[in-house]
This record gives C-alpha cells, sequence and structure tokens, in this order.
C-alpha cells in the first residue's frame, strides 16, 4: 500500500491509497476519511457514478464535515479497474468499461481478467482496510450514487446483516433494463439475461433478497429519472417485499454533485444512527 | 450575459456565468451561488488563487451549504483573463499569464491589453452584478486563498468603505517580495518595483491604507508558508498599523481545499455578522 497523499481536514485525515489489487489485477486507488482519535470507528462506504474515480466525492461530496462530528470514517473505492493494458481504455465511451465497473464480477473475455468489482469492494478491499486501519467491522453502513447506489443495493442485499444500513443517491435500480446499463452488463455478463439477476437490485428482491429499510434521495430534475434510474419501479418492488423504503423526491435537483452535497449530511446521519 | 450552467444546491441556485468583458477583452466566466429567496442579498466576493478558475472553489470550497443558511450570496470570479490568443498561453508555467492575473492591471506589453483584474474585479464585474442580481451593495465583503487572500487585502485596502469585512486563507501578503509573485509583477508592471507598491498589501498599509480589522487562517503544514505567505509580515505590519488582526495558524493544515473546507463555516460566519 502507498499513501499517495495524506491532508488534514475537518480535524481528521483523508488519505488517497493505491495498492496492487489480486481480485482486478491492476494497481487500485481508493479514498479513506479517518476522523480525529483512536477509533476503531464505524465506517461508511460510498460507491461513486459512471465516470467516477474515488476523487469526485472526496472533492465535492462535502462528508468530510460531518463524518469528523459523528466520528465516522467513510471509505470511496475507484469504480472500474484502469490501465492501458486493461480492456475497456475508450475515455469516450463513459458506460462501458474503465469507469463503469458497475459493480459486478464480469464472467466474460475480455472483461473477466479484470472487472471484479464486486468481489474487490467486498472482499478484497475489506478485509485490507480492516487488517490496516482502526475500523470496526462490526459497525459498517454503504451509500452510493447512481451507478454506485445500484452497488451499494446490490452489495446490501447480497450480504445480509453486514452492512447495518443502505442507502443511495438517484439509484440505478434495475440495471438490466436501463439504457445506460443493459450494454455493460452484456459484455461482463454475458448475453443471457438470467445471469443478470444476481447482479440487479429488483431481481434480487423478487428472487427473496431482502434489507429492513432504504432512504433513497432523487432529484426531480434529473435527467436520467425516466430512462435510467426510475425510482418508482424501487418503490413497488419494496412494498410488495415489506422493505421500509424512504423515497423522497426532491424538487429541482438534478443528478450532480450540487444534488449530493446537499443531502449529504441527511445521509450519513441516518447512518450514524443505526451504527451506534 | 450567457448561464453556462444551473444547478440547485441547498435550497439555492449555483450559477456559472459567461460574458464579454470590456477591461480583459475576452470572454469571461464566474460562479455566483444565490441563496433562496427574493433577495436583496448581501454579497460575499471569494478569489481563487494560482491555478484556479472560478470552479475550484465551486466545487471544494463547501460554501453553500452556510451561504444558504446565512442568505448570502457568493460570487467567485476567475483569476486571470482567458484564451489562446491571450498572452500568457501556457499551462506549465503557473506563476504567470493564465490563471495568474494577480489582481492587478497591468501596464506592460503584452499583458496590459487583458490582464485588467482589478478593474474588472472591483468595477466591471461588480457593476454587471448589482444591475443584474438581487445583491445589496451596501452589503460586500471580500475573502479569498492565497493569490486571492491577496487580492482581497488590496482590494479592501484600496477601496475603504465598500467592503464590510475582509478575510484570507493563507494569503501572499508581500507579493513584491515572495518567489511566486515577484516575476509576475515585473511582467505585468515593469521592472521599477516602486510601481508595485499599489498592489502590494505591506507596502499599501505602509503608504497608508488602513481597513479596521482582518480575518486570516494560515495552516502551520503550508509548505508556502515561508517563502511565499509570510503570514508574521502581516502581522509585524498590522500591529504597527493599529489593524485588528486575527491571525489563527492551524495545526497539521495544508494549502488545499481540504484546509479551506475546514474553516470555510467560520469565514462565512464572520462575514455575516458585519453583513448583517
Amino acid at each position: 500500500m502507498e499513501v499517495l497523499s495524506e491532508n488534514r481536514s475537518f480535524g481528521g485525515r483523508q488519505l488517497v491509497i493505491r495498492h496492487p489489487s489480486t481480485s482486478t489485477r491492476c494497481d487500485m486507488t481508493f479514498a479513506l476519511f479517518l476522523p480525529e482519535g483512536e477509533g476503531p470507528f464505524p465506517v461508511i462506504w460510498y460507491l461513486s457514478g459512471l465516470t467516477c474515480s474515488h476523487a469526485n466525492v472526496m472533492e465535492k461530496g462535502e462528508y468530510r464535515r460531518i463524518a469528523a462530528e459523528l466520528g465516522i470514517a467513510v471509505v470511496c473505492p475507484d469504480t472500474s479497474p484502469r490501465g492501458e493494458n486493461i480492456a475497456g481504455f475508450d475515455p469516450s465511451d463513459w458506460q462501458l468499461g474503465q469507469g463503469a465497473g458497475f459493480y459486478v464480477d464480469a464472467t466474460e473475455p475480455p472483461y473477466a481478467d479484470n472487472y471484479q468489482m464486486y468481489t474487490y469492494v467486498t472482499s478484497e478491499l475489506s478485509e485490507l482496510l480492516f487488517a490496516n486501519y482502526p475500523l470496526d467491522a462490526q459497525r459498517q453502513s454503504i451509500f452510493g450514487h447512481s451507478m454506485g447506489g445500484h452497488g451499494a443495493l446490490i452489495c446490501a442485499l447480497k450480504n445480509p446483516g453486514r452492512y447495518r444500513s443502505c442507502s443511495a443517491f438517484a439509484p440505478i435500480v434495475q440495471p438490466s433494463t436501463a439504457d445506460w446499463s443493459k450494454r455493460a452488463l452484456g459484455e461482463y455478463l454475458g448475453v443471457e439475461p438470467a445471469s443478470w439477476r444476481a447482479w440487479d437490485t429488483l431481481a434480487l428482491i423478487e428472487d427473496g433478497a431482502r434489507i429492513d429499510e432504504l432512504l433513497v434521495d432523487q432529484g426531480d430534475a434529473d435527467s436520467f429519472l425516466n430512462d435510467g434510474l426510475r425510482p418508482w419501479l424501487l418503490a413497488d418492488a419494496c412494498r410488495e417485499a415489506g422493505i421500509d423504503l424512504t423515497l423522497r423526491m426532491q424538487p429541482g435537483y438534478d443528478h450532480s454533485y450540487f444534488f449530493i452535497s446537499t443531502f449529504m449530511e441527511d445521509h450519513l446521519r441516518w447512518h450514524a444512527e443505526r451504527l451506534s
């Protein structure tokens, strides 16, 4: 592990760390905020959206003030493997490949070699963090934005009991049918949609996966609302499954970090109540 | 004027606006945050540092939450004229030319044609804003970071009574002798240092300019502390001049927006008290 940068902020430490990853077979970079003190700290995972790295939320998410106050660590992984020798190296194609890992474990060439983001986030990075930093594995929560909201939801649904709470900003709730994710799932998982069900929030719920409750904020001026996001599908599924969903439609807000930063405090306090 | 983007954030509106400028003879872009409501709002000017545009503090400064709560508008100008046909178009030279206007009015070719940032900020942009937005010209304050801290200080010292208050994060307090500013002042103002005195905080104070009080935060782990910033020179000058300086050395903090965002709330509340 190599600490690329460390900056004091709100009394804590914002770290950026690079490490060789066995699951993605390349170097991976993540951001870790540690509040002041000795720990062990509860930890909240933030999974980012399409085109993002660890840096977007670190720079624009405005989480440090509240995390510092609450004494919570925040970890922000990258959204895919990266490198010139890794498949999907086309910055103009923002819905596939680098920056678009969709938090799945790919089975198809050429992606299967590196695109193991689910294993990376839930196993490898998790083990690395708890082994090296004063974090409390019994007090974890997870949230994310857009593709990362999808990631947070599937991580929580596939690992009952691991995360005390799960929330999302404008999540992709049914990636197997959304315009901006169908193509990537086909490339990563093959053309047979049955293999996609393990990576789709609505399919997971339909197939019996459960979490107790969910907090979702969604801007009603989000240009991806009708084609990519469709939170009403999640509302229907949660109603049928008995999952206590708080879905807040936020008037005038879009898909940007101007939206996320506005409601960051609400989400962190909501998680903190469940982590205490 | 062209609104390049508008994003709802913390109940208000974050605008990015481009307009043709007569003083800099090129298009200029600035950021303007308007809180919810009708106004007229008090307005705080934030001047940015070397290499920055309007966007850095807009994305990383974390000012919107507090400005929204306090009902204050925040305007963030660019740091120089810009364009391929404008002098100083060398992204590798971060201490001269584009991104490094130093808030002076240049007198020397080739910079004099466009580098009129003092007139741009204090006259042209000011008039444009008060003519077009619900802002209260009787309630203005100014602050900034590094080169922009220098900018805020000289704007306040050169315009007694215009700004109700002035503060700075890690300001360049004596640009005429600091490593990273001497060259630019020479190129913009000529080789005769006497002509630099009107653009140098310590020289202005020495020559009789006064403000009532100042708030300055400075990280003690700032790598530019000893060569570029030297806040003790400001402390000495303020003591002799009877300017009430609150200089807070912040342990462990560096020169980055991780530092600025940490103390943004303190500065905005300090200004708000003086704007009420």
